[in-house]
């Protein structure tokens, strides 16, 4: 036996793949599920997002294992015209059918330059930017929101009324990277509040309200009591509110109290919703001036005065996206909580996980 | 001479719309372009919403009289596709090309479910939410964006980089209301700041940043120094950036600092873009159906457990509609600075504006 190892932990993009496909393979996935999903993880994991990467496998194949996400499951079109798609998931492999939702999308786009596509009966999908930036990737504009079983209040309330509610961009640029957002619509994921908690971290006053529905920097009280605060006050209750219409009400999923959380209740479906929204540049303006455009537009906010004590500015996504160069070449350093994750899901399909961690310990 | 009211003055929203009317044929517009853009500057005063309504009027006639609105130029649709179009709008009054522009986005959807429509040499639109709502009216979702010269900061940077660029939706409903966003993306409105000022008021440590970028609370130093920030730090950037990419990148319009501002240069066209995204529910899902989940997931929100001290939760837009239903009844009540700018308004042009404010002084 290994004890757990506190350290973080290098390993190549390839043998992570690997890693993921044998775990999703012995848990019953088919192959495409398997590849879909493992892209969309290892991705996370390659632009540093390790909160919503490999680290959250060990959930889904619970999931799978308890009833939640049905392994034989594949999604159906229910309904469709030349520029939307309403997508039953049929509580299939979340990744998998996000993934295949947006490129409906994407090829519908292609087709009108401009497409909804709404998915219910889906389940966690992990980082929301992973989809729009698929519609990057094919020099679309891309918009990728879901809903979540609720965890956070709204202005004039004290409790869980919306979800975190992931609402995400991407937009294809020249030489630059493209633009890559992907932001929860409360003040902080919770996966941050969790952490600052297991530290013994105070919170911030922004982050939390108490049962009266008071600020509150005790954040060991969540998820049981208190509310995640939206951020930027009522601004944050309205986008997150867009983005339960978008994934949820116009989709047919479940409406916020309706969602079973992935994670309490991994015996049932959720039915969580997806809305993925693209524009086919290509379509409405030549694709190389839009993209000497978005040059123009990158350039100028990079080269803008920069505030005391700041040495460079970023653009959305520019930082995960040199991340994940650097990650393809020298692989990817997973931080502990992630390599602990893996062993545990390693563990938990009857796999060695010392084939994936045996250069372990050589990261920074 | 009358001296300036110094209080509130209620007026019939039939009254104002005809003194708009009259304003707008003496300054040589259109029979129709005037109808539509008192329509939206009205009932933004209906809304309450006095920054963005008839108060806009008199720096909308100087932009008219001295160039930067072309009073006998009329929007035309350079591009198009089943769901997509270009829009030029010549630098026509302002509104009225706006409106223009959303009923070809609300007439695109209705055939293919989903449309976008940029517009390029616009100028400043007003209420952005007045776009949305329109496509709310059709039954329909509706996003509308716009962009801004700058004012407002990214993360990283003490520069003016981004404008205010709004951000606004709609979503019908059944019996309810239907729900109405309309926000700056900078974490307050330039104008809200202004009448801090005003009014010797300081202000949070939240809204400006100062030449080095570092939070101040002296708002007199902008807009000569300093910058607005964005909402919620690097998540209103990102949304700014957004609305920036589909209000100007994607429809030809000028980007960031090659706008040119509708209030300091009334004498060149501002080329501002504007972005309008529909989608026809009916469409994708029985109508019907789709407004009573809205209703449900409405009544679900303000029936939540409220705050201490809270009465009552509001959907986004809902106090305006209900100040709407009372303002068409009761008349409007407009607040001293509007009643201020209408009177000078008047002067401009040459109109005896005690027509309009023959029952001033019955305001509350």
């Amino acid at each position: 036996m290994n004890t757990m190892p506190t350290t973080s932990t290098r390993v190549a993009a390839q043998d992570l793949t690997a890693f993921c496909l044998e775990v999703m393979r012995i848990s019953g996935l088919s192959e495409e599920d398997s590849v879909l999903s493992t892209e969309v993880l290892v991705t996370a994991d390659t632009w540093g997002t390790f909160t919503h990467g490999t680290r959250q496998l060990r959930g889904l194949m619970k999931d799978v294992r308890l009833g939640a996400v049905d392994p034989e499951a594949s999604p159906t079109v229910t309904g469709e015209g030349s520029s939307w798609a309403l997508v039953d998931a049929h509580a299939a492999m979340p990744p998998a059918s996000a993934y295949r939702a947006m490129q409906i999308a994407i090829e519908k786009a292609r087709e009108t330059g401009v497409a909804y596509v709404g998915v219910r009966n889906g389940g966690h999908f992990a980082a929301a930017g992973f989809y729009a930036y698929l519609a990057a990737r094919a020099d679309m504009i891309g918009v990728s929101t879901g809903n979540v079983d609720p965890g956070v209040t709204v202005t004039g309330s004290r409790g869980r009324v919306l979800g975190t509610n992931p609402l995400a961009y991407a937009v294809p640029a020249g030489v630059e990277y493209p633009l890559l957002f992907d932001i929860a619509t409360s003040a902080v994921a919770a996966t941050k509040l969790y952490a600052a908690v297991a530290e013994g971290r105070p919170i911030p006053d922004t982050w939390l309200v108490d049962e009266d529905g008071l600020p509150t920097t005790n954040g060991s009280i969540y998820p049981e009591l208190g509310a995640l605060m939206p951020m930027a006050g009522h601004k944050g209750y309205g986008l997150a509110l867009f983005v339960e219409v978008l994934s949820a009400v116009l989709s047919g999923a479940a409406i916020t109290k309706d969602v079973h959380s992935w994670v309490m209740h991994p015996d049932k479906p959720g039915n969580q919703g997806y809305g993925f929204l693209v524009i086919a540049v290509e379509q409405i303006m030549p694709l190389a001036i839009f993209k000497e455009r978005m040059d123009g537009l990158i350039r100028e906010i990079r080269s803008a005065p920069k505030a005391k004590g700041v040495d460079r500015i970023y653009l959305p996504g520019e930082i995960e996206q040199e991340k994940r160069d650097i990650a393809m070449i020298e692989g990817i350093v997973l931080p502990p909580d992630v390599v602990v994750s893996l062993r545990g899901l390693a563990e938990d399909v009857g796999l060695d996980a010392d084939t994936l961690f045996k250069s372990e310990g050589e990261g920074q």
